[in-house]
């Protein structure tokens, strides 16, 4: 029953699961600094701002007031009402608190929806490329993901129509993200509406990844709680937040699922991180916020140098990405591996970004990841370097 | 392929996964309190200590610099070398910071070597009594927990005898913990080392819990990596060390499972919370280590009290607990129910103890768990509340 490999005894599951391309770049990177290069890193992805400092200091607090004891595991009240308050505020749609589930992280958010609804053998329908862990959240509880290609067409996001085409006796739910990992693209309420109603027409779940609302830059993204309750909704205080390292996310899940969810989550985490959550109490206030739109306006001023830089280098960005912090750019012409340029471009250009190979399987080596998770100085000078690059061919 | 329940659509193994039924008693508890009563709560399987001062200190130094990006998925190479250097100092073993992996309380460290290690159909021996999530653990990835009674002849503990006599061709791995929850009972390290080869023999793991090391009161718990370097030791932040509230923990694995446990970290959690590492590292500190001793006498002293008092109340306790911070005591004298004996006990005493129902089935309606996880003049006023509400009959 069990895979012997030498004198391992591991769960089959373990040869689906892979770690993250990036780390060998990573590692690569920190070698070469470690023998005195300047590198400029755009592989990575998370926000270079440090956690805001009222949520630094609402962290000082929860220290000092020793709120270091368990929480109940959906989360402390006054956090659900928080979160509940933020959706009224910023999107002028009601959510009930008790309908909010606190997890560790996004990471745990998308792990204990799967859990819940996903049997083995019962498919996610999933876009390719997409977030790297999806597909392994489904693996670990025996499900199929069910991956779906998805070009530049349809911003690279599932659509109505490609999930009709796709789904199957076998399907249970599709997961989507809006704005994406690692395209930055959309999807429009009126295709967030069809998808949420055919997948209930089906008897399926939709999950919308929100973890990257708030980073958005051209006009607010729309909720999925907007055109339903029949969802589940992931987002985190890691991105627009700029908490990442706090390890806090949430569900909004539809209201006859959230007994269930707090049993697993009592079972599986007991609770997220206590001095986290209090922390996160200061995320929605007014000053916060206002650091927070600063930190949006930086991010929006370095993808408006960036996308056309690279453009003009000749790597085809053919949708104007609209949120996260990414570009995600064909490489092609500059060779079909785009692992092999990332590499070359880390070692010869000092210049470290993400390959496609992270994402998926279409086209994934046609693709490369940037990440503007650096100042635009940086920014100006990674294209200086990936120009002279590509100029000696 | 869905169970579908109402409106729902969600996975079969939700069923089996269960609610702590304590939770319930909690919650009457808090609902009492609420109306003015004032409760002895021995309900609760945390320490009733705050966070050690110099461990909230780090944290505060962790926020101000800063630390609030992610760690890599194995934790902090810091925390690691400290946990290393903690286990030569405080066994005399030497544990290499390589085989060292941080996780997010002890509850992902034991996702994380279940997940790795069980295959669909496969079973993990465990005892009943037991803690009640591991159960679930193995069930997530759709293996079989395989439940051995135990009574107080074992001291309620898995032995050699006992896995030769359940282990089968489906058997993958055996979870033993010392001490125990909910009996607070060792494993001799003869019968740890028997266990060891035994399952290593089988061509098995064996998964040893010692998340409440430290809180042994007549002599030091033998740690399972004294006496093989292939076994799978759990440990945990939460318990010894005061830091349940920051959800941290880690795994010392064999060196060859370090990767997989790496790659599935990195997908499942990213990494546990930044802020908790870095104040964990203030946790080995000799004015730490003094403070956690003094607690340590404490809860010796709280058991010395409340051992002899519930014996002469009646309640059979037959096996004299060494660690952890329970008394597991059969309750069959009192009632055939100890579920209701519980409620009873709260309504009409005001005194909170947990079921045994919450600890698996063997026996489980004889059995009630006291936690001494309040102080002794407290602990004196439940006795006398309890001999009370027994008079009465």
């Amino acid at each position: 029953m069990r895979a012997m490999n030498g004198k391992r005894h591991i769960a089959r599951r373990m040869a689906d699961i892979q770690p993250f391309h990036v780390m060998d770049i990573l590692a690569r990177a920190r070698a070469l600094e470690a023998e005195g290069r300047d590198i400029v890193h755009m592989e990575i992805g998370e926000p270079d701002f440090p956690t805001p400092q009222p949520i630094i200091e609402a962290g000082h607090r929860a220290l000092a007031e020793g709120r270091t004891h368990y929480t109940p595991a959906v989360g402390l009240p006054e956090l659900r009402e928080a979160i509940s308050r933020f959706y009224q505020e910023r999107y002028g749609v009601h959510v009930a608190a008790s309908r909010i589930v606190i997890t560790p992280g996004a990471s745990g958010a998308l792990q204990l929806v799967l859990a819940t609804l996903v049997n083995p053998g019962e498919q996610v329908l999933m876009a390719d490329p997409g977030y790297p862990c999806n597909r392994h959240f489904v693996r670990l509880v025996e499900g199929e993901p069910s991956f779906i290609s998805t070009n530049a067409d349809t911003h690279y996001q599932l659509t109505a129509e490609s999930l009709r085409a796709r789904w199957t006796g076998r399907s249970t739910a599709a997961l989507i993200a809006s704005p994406a990992n690692p395209t930055g693209t959309l999807v429009p309420a009126r295709e967030l509406r069809a998808m949420a109603e055919f997948v209930a027409e089906q008897g399926g779940n939709l999950i919308v990844d929100e973890i990257y609302h708030g980073l958005v830059y051209d006009a607010e993204a729309p909720t999925a709680l907007s055109v339903s309750d029949d969802v589940f909704v992931i987002n985190s205080f890691s991105k627009y937040f700029g908490m990442t390292g706090w390890r806090l996310g949430w569900i909004v899940a539809p209201e006859a699922y959230v007994r269930d969810l707090d049993k697993l989550a009592q079972n599986l985490f007991l609770a997220a991180s206590t001095p986290s959550q209090y922390a996160a109490l200061a995320a929605f206030e007014p000053e916060t916020i206002a650091i927070l739109e600063e930190r949006r306006n930086a991010f929006k001023a370095r993808r408006d140098f960036l996308l056309p830089e690279l453009r003009r280098l000749g790597f085809d960005i053919p949708v104007t990405p609209e949120g996260a912090f990414y570009l995600y750019a064909n490489s092609e012409r500059f060779g079909r591996d785009s692992f092999t340029l990332c590499q070359r471009l880390l070692d010869e250009a000092g210049v470290a970004i993400t390959p496609g190979l992270d994402f998926g399987r279409h086209r994934a080596s046609a693709h490369v990841r940037f990440a503007y998770t650096t100042d635009v100085e940086r920014l100006r000078e990674a294209v200086g370097r990936i120009e002279q690059f590509l100029a000696k061919g």
